[in-house]
């Protein structure tokens, strides 16, 4: 039996993780509602600060680098300020 | 060189933090933030949350047991009530 590569299943739980946060805020976008809105705000950094404990969980037990954890939450925040943007300039 | 048992770190990590909110609560409690005060209880269900994202992690890429993590969560929740009622009923 090969060992479990619990470092990939690391990564690829992080970057599924992130990836459902920026569809989480499509979804809320689709449906209209307002990023001005205090509830909008609340989610999203609830959700940002449950995937920074999740890196900061990985990298504390040496499963993924900082910096990978560093990068794949500031290119998250870059693709949620864009959708942002966008929704908010039509 | 013996690899590194990520499962044992794992539980050791989410030991800690769960220690570590426990231990941020008694000091709010020593400076007599009351646990009426709504920030109180805002600070406890942000740590809650996040440790439950840490256990929700660790539990899916495997290196938890799910029961282990539901253990973690109810008994650091038995824990803060104990501590509760202790200084609600000074």
């Amino acid at each position: 039996m090969e060992p479990v590569d619990y470092k990939q299943q690391a990564y690829d739980q992080l970057n599924q993780d992130a990836e459902k946060i920026l569809q989480l805020i499509k979804v809320q976008m689709d449906n209209l509602t307002m990023p001005q809105c205090p509830l909008y705000e609340e989610v999203l950094d609830t959700q940002m600060y449950g995937l920074g404990k999740e890196v900061e969980f990985a990298a504390k037990i040496g499963l993924i680098d900082r910096e990978f954890g560093k990068t794949l939450l500031s290119g998250l925040e870059k693709e949620l300020s864009k959708l942002h943007d966008a929704f908010t300039n039509v």
